[in-house]
């Protein structure tokens, strides 16, 4: 196998839960309620939500000692997307998603 | 929730693993065996099989109706990466992954 | 260098050159201007196009020879964005980087 | 348009430029070459290097504040494979398109 400690494991399954938590509400929920969901800043931020967490999933794949940076980059995003949603409303999955992969990624980063 | 059937869950469940298994043992085993594991045929097999894998479920995710013909090709590639890794040997669950990915593919592209 | 053949790389920067163009015009243009530019079927296949000439890109780059098949999907793709960008209107700049890009991909897909 | 800065276009064409160095030589250079080119450390960064430039580079499209923090962490590892690369040798283009990389981003972080 390719030696990921379960720890790392864990948080590359975070990484891509929440990708495709917050890909997908945004391709079809958000799209299609549009007003709040629409707006730029808050797709905008859901976007870079699912590809930060994807990014970060890389490169604990590729053994690069980076992804700790990226790790605490995508912790930050998730918390902020976390937040966004919450104000927006009706997105509860992808809440909890960005909270387990925050919390998740924190501890890879430190 | 986001509209996903069960199926196409699936395959994007296994699109990613397949994804993690194609990248994670080309960075770690592949490279640390060296010999016919960095052979640049059967690498770059690997990494395609990587991208493909991710763009696949990236598509679905998209709800793309296009999801069709990267999951065709997608079947292709696992197909001929899990071949390749059984003549290059010792790589059972990237094997593996890729055999269960391309059925799941060829499913979806049907 | 990498051995890119001239035809080839003029492909990936076309690729490269809508990829930017889809997924910019999208992220500010269309968010911005709501309406038509954010149904979910014209949003989706800005996105999906942005993402299928990312990835032709990136098999052109990895030396794959699967390049003719996702060079062959993407100039389905484009083709179909720069007629829907032309539906929607006001969205030169994106239909002229699908139609180079289309034109390209067909002939590396030849 | 999509309302790009000058300095921003310039330092998204250098991250695509960069991308495209590191992964189009790690595919054929250093596979081809092998030794010291395939040694996993300096594998592995080549590949961090080509997905972090690409990601700074999505991060700019998205429009997303974020992309200071992408940048920031871009050059950090555009410098060190620089670095890198004239250490193994040979490597000139790459070299040249990690420091152009790593100063363009650096601006853009600031």
């Amino acid at each position: 196998m390719h030696h990921i400690s379960k720890e790392m494991q864990t948080c590359i399954d975070q990484c891509l839960a929440c990708y495709q938590s917050c890909l997908g509400m945004a391709m079809t929920h958000c799209l299609e309620a549009g007003g709040k969901h629409t707006e730029p800043a808050h797709f905008r931020l859901m976007m870079a939500c699912a590809e930060m967490c994807r990014t970060s999933a890389h490169f604990m794949l590729l053994h690069s000692p980076h992804h700790k940076h990226t790790c605490a980059e995508c912790a930050e995003i998730c918390e902020e997307c976390a937040k966004d949603c919450e104000r927006v409303g009706d997105m509860d999955d992808c809440v909890q998603a960005c909270r387990a992969c925050a919390e998740s990624c924190r501890r890879m980063a430190a």
